[in-house]
């Protein structure tokens, strides 16, 4: 019934679900619960996220607390085919191979919405934006959803401003346990990782050019410094320029960081940070990172327009454009997600955060019918999460003694 | 007209004033702008605040921009009587002095007060209160004003919620351009500041008990591990304790670190985070600090009481109590403010932001009449003060291109 | 005339040595002499060192400037096959392939000796061992060479401290721009490198168990904190706790330390310095990483025999042992050196320093015969190095005006 | 008997000495033994060193082990006049007021020296100037002395060079417990201790230019990033160079370096390291400070020839000097040690390791008798001392089982 690249594979697959498992508390305490409870019995749930071990335990887990679930992959490039087929074997039904071309990666998702879904979660819109068109007829079905991402939400959002959104869906991006986590020392780490992986090259005593200082930003310019190097930041916003400044990096404007840099890494949510002009100013050798949703942030098409010669470099993930004015910029995974693209992408402890939420919005939505918008996650879901993490790792906090409590209400 | 300790110390006073001046680019913007624009023209200012050099400058500037100006201090402790000699000297009405006790400290403000103001700068409420008591017959003319502490909103959101808060109030503690910076950076400095300058011991490789991870703890926590310390932070809300542990410190229950520390700093806004129970657990040695707002954080009353014997320390700010389980332990400040009462407050360019967002606040209110009520910091006016730093530091940031701000507004 | 896995992989090994290539500032200014120069013109250069594209770079350097070279692995598991087939391919001698077992490990060192050399680069002694025993006739020729490790270095020194060594070597370990980056800055970043790639689990808020605070230890030490992670470090030297303890990390015993550590690295030059008396001590999921010379660093050994299962990680680079105890320790790379057995090894601009002193010392031997002995590098060269280095990034330090050096001799 | 400025001091005095003397565990268990062995019975002791109230304790630990002492200081500014007093009742023969006059400094020296010293404790080599010079009738009683600065050694190793030292001195700066703690993380806490609590300036976000990358200047350099600086550093060893980029800092000349300081902080052992050619390229209220030993690391009289003007600061610790290119300049503390003169000097943890050399070495003349010459802290005095410290902090350390002992040997 699934739709997968090579049964074959399911064994590796089981080994990468293993180790994650082992890493996430949250995903373990629901699990212990819904094997119980059944909280999602009876339900029926649409997935589209990066298929790979700590999504799969995420699907199995909602397949254990009693949905059908049946999943695809938010892109084409992340699919994992081991875990796939190891996901397959556990009751979950998967459409998703790596590599799958546009009319394939469609046909996917429309197979995953033929499961008729009660509950979708939903990675960028993919799911919402087929039920808002081509499958609008399953959408009286939808009880809610939830959203991982920034460019979803914000999506979402444009959808509910003009009242044509069809059922009620969680940002789960904007919870506290997602993106103080996820954007800020998940895309730390992991854009590090990939780069480092990447290239072999030496990162202490270099000079890094974050592109953005919000959460994502500020992860990867702290990292850069924690690795030794000294960071430039580049902001279009004056407050969080003077944040930067504060926390010790320099900040000024692209066209004046780009003689310095030795790596770029563009974190912004916008497009063409990272333009021809400043290509030509750039230092022979330096190298080209996106850690932003979107593959626009370095205007890929105007590097190779104007590149006179494209060269091979140490991988399949590097790549030298060399400019008329000489120098050789080299591009990595192709401006695409660095940390994904060209390594594993989030570290497992961090989606374990992000997952919780998304299966504890989930049961939100059986418990509290809502109307059709866009809600903020439940503060106490958010809190649950931080203390079972917490509990996890054998930490115990303070609590308020009656007196603190009633000396903090007496304003 | 003043009151004032001694005039005759104007002459320090002045060189106090003309120091940090020299750092003050926001308020230095303002006033070639208030000398032409003379936007404070028949308004009547009173003000109460920590009166030092930099208030002092401020002061001086809003009586620049036209207005009559009359000030006194929030804390009768935190007078500097040179200064307040040397700000009565350019046209400003001063009625304070260091020590005074409370029946001076209330005529100081009710002095202030006899200017009948059209305008507020307050500090944790003194002048509201009076106005809303005492005074309530000058609150008529009270076009708004502007409150500079976390405690002050916070009272007026209590006095606002029961319908009783007489004009319009502006939460500048709220803005961006305030807590990012004076809390975070600003406590962060001076905090250790005072304590090293009270001490003269080293921080490297001791253990910081951090209790409360707000933007003031992790300011405190950040410059600690920069001086070489190890940090262990308290909290009570597990999300921040998930910030704190990502951050790379340890996370336990104030019972559970009162055996390790070698300084505690209490930054929580609350009462007795510090007791009686914790204190007989700690090293011999320990030192005990507060930089919250009140001197109630660590519980001085209940450390006196069961002191055995109480010893001197190396100079006034440092006292040792003996304790019945033998070791002694040394409260600093007599547990007020460390960076205020062992130091000299905040850096002279965080105050500068501040008060920026003060001055600017006070014109607002002239350009845009409000109703009774608590209103945040217009976010122009934050902008503004961040761009004219950054423009006095000579930075210059990113602008959307015509392309990038359609592609942000296209979802 | 090579010994070579398979020379179409040529292509490949082609595309890794021209990126570390255009990263070796050092190789490349000799380079530019050395064809010019050819100042080893008639030499004979024997080369044991691990065969990657950095490596690579060097032996081609050296048979650029005019040697005939010929080089094997000094690790039977380094040899990257692609590599070695594009090196084949310059005109130099390369007898490696990738897991070569002990036999065919001495027989390439027995056929690198074949070209009877004058000089040596060695890597552990094993080229230096063969020619103080079964190929002591070859010794006559040598005039001298390099060795680059520690453990080599003492090993020369021991047989030096007996009147048995036979030529002169020059001890490139011990020089500044050797150990001071090559052990520091290289092992720092590459331990992280291979630790994150091959577990994707966060490096922040985890215990990170440091064993050893030599040159290694720190870089470990000081990483793992850029990562977020908080460090215990155990010495065995109790000066070098202090310093561990003043730079912020806590010290105890690996007795101590074991029921607290999420990752250990051990970097101690030393064996067994983690036990089973400390394995039953740790938490469940502990992960456990060598990066020391030798795999006898973590008791792998006794970690085997003690374990009632052997269950597969996330690759082949991670082995779980369940313990009688019942918790699961993670064992990576089998205790071998985890920088370069699952990952690349340093990065490229690191070991540029390291094999531009291997380049000059040989030049230096040429013109500079010595007895046989260990001799430091001449600071001439280290100087060198660090100014080549600096040149290449377009950095200017000052100089002494004549006043100053007269003043720094006037003592 | 004591000559001092204020008898009636004492008490203020004692104070200090009692609160240096509980954060000082190598001196209390040098005491504790003392006391009962009075090693230095018969010994009469001359030291000159600043006096503040670390070196009175010291004073008093020798006195109590049984020797005569008397003592001036090093500096005629650095005497604390209450410690002095103080010190005086302890049986301590003391010769010091703070701002005596030459012809004052040297007759406190000379009357020292009519104790007929058997030891000695120098710092830059006074009293051993004297005793090769006016008073070298009474080396012939010196059994030994020891030295405590960089620059006293030096000079010392110059008067052995030419054979002229008359009695043994134990070079105690060159301890591992001392300049890796003394110079590194002394200077670094002290240096930014003195200029915050002199300027109350910010830090963050500043630019500091380190002009020296010793162990003072790393000390200094990593503070300064601490608390939030970027640094930038200069250097005349391209190694240094090197490693202060590694360590994440940017490197370039003074005179490239001039425009971007916020605070210039000098290091540097050498003289006129910033010069009138550098300060005409400053910015408008930039801030000179001095860490290194002699106030000739900033051009002070080149400064103040080419000021228009000298205007007053915030205390007199700063000093504007108006340059004819028009900015003004802040010298800190005259150009002299910024954390001596306008702080409190190292903190108190730190000069116990240091004395707790001095302390040991005059015991080792006593066991060791020397010829004439300069020589190291005996390994084991300084490995002594790194155990008391980690002792007194509750810190164990790993010990090498005979098996590790053995396998280290075995090369």
């Amino acid at each position: 019934m699934s739709t997968l690249k090579d049964p074959g594979l399911a064994s590796l697959g089981h080994d990468k679900m293993n180790w994650v498992r082992r890493k996430m508390p949250v995903l373990n305490a629901l699990r212990d619960r819904y094997v119980k409870e059944q909280p999602f019995k009876g339900q029926r749930i649409a997935i589209s996220l990066h298929l790979e071990a700590k999504t799969a335990v995420l699907a199995e887990l909602l397949h254990i607390g009693g949905a059908s679930v049946s999943i695809t992959s938010s892109n084409p490039l992340s699919t994992q085919d081991d875990v796939a087929a190891a996901l397959a074997t556990t009751g979950v039904e998967v459409h998703a191979f790596r590599g799958a071309n546009d009319e394939e990666f469609d046909q996917f998702h429309q197979h995953v919405l033929d499961i008729e879904p009660t509950l979708l979660i939903d990675d960028g819109g993919e799911l919402t934006e087929r039920l808002h068109s081509s499958r609008k007829d399953l959408a009286r079905n939808v009880l809610g959803g939830a959203e991982e991402t920034t460019t979803g939400v914000t999506r979402l959002r444009a959808l509910a401003g003009e009242h044509r959104l069809l059922y009620p869906m969680i940002a789960v991006n904007d919870a506290d346990m997602k993106h103080l986590f996820d954007n800020q020392y998940g895309t730390g780490q992991s854009t590090w990782d990939g780069i480092m992986r990447t290239t072999n090259l030496l990162i202490a005593g270099t000079t890094v050019v974050v592109a953005g200082y919000g959460w994502c930003g500020r992860g990867v310019a702290d990292r850069a410094r924690g690795l030794g190097a000294r960071v430039i930041v580049t902001e279009v916003n004056p407050v969080r320029a003077n944040e930067a400044l504060m926390d010790g990096h320099q900040v000024m404007t692209m066209d004046q960081a780009a003689p310095y840099g030795d790596f770029f890494v563009t974190v912004t949510g916008n497009r063409d940070v990272i333009r021809p002009e400043h290509f030509v100013k750039m230092k022979d050798g330096a190298v080209l990172a996106n850690a932003g949703h979107f593959d626009v942030e370095v205007d890929v098409k105007g590097l190779r327009a104007m590149a006179t010669e494209v060269i091979p470099g140490r991988n399949e993930n590097v790549e030298g454009f060399v400019l008329p004015t000489k120098q050789t910029l080299w591009l990595l995974a192709q401006g695409r997600l660095v940390n994904l693209a060209a390594g594993d992408g989030h570290p497992v402890e961090i989606m374990d955060l992000t997952f919780g939420l998304q299966a504890l919005s989930l049961e939100y939505l059986l418990n509290h019918p809502l109307e059709p918008g866009v809600y903020p996650v439940d503060p106490a879901v958010d809190r649950w999460v931080a203390e079972i993490r917490l509990k996890a790792l054998g930490i115990e906090i303070d609590t308020l003694t009656p007196d603190q409590e009633q000396y903090m209400a007496s304003w």
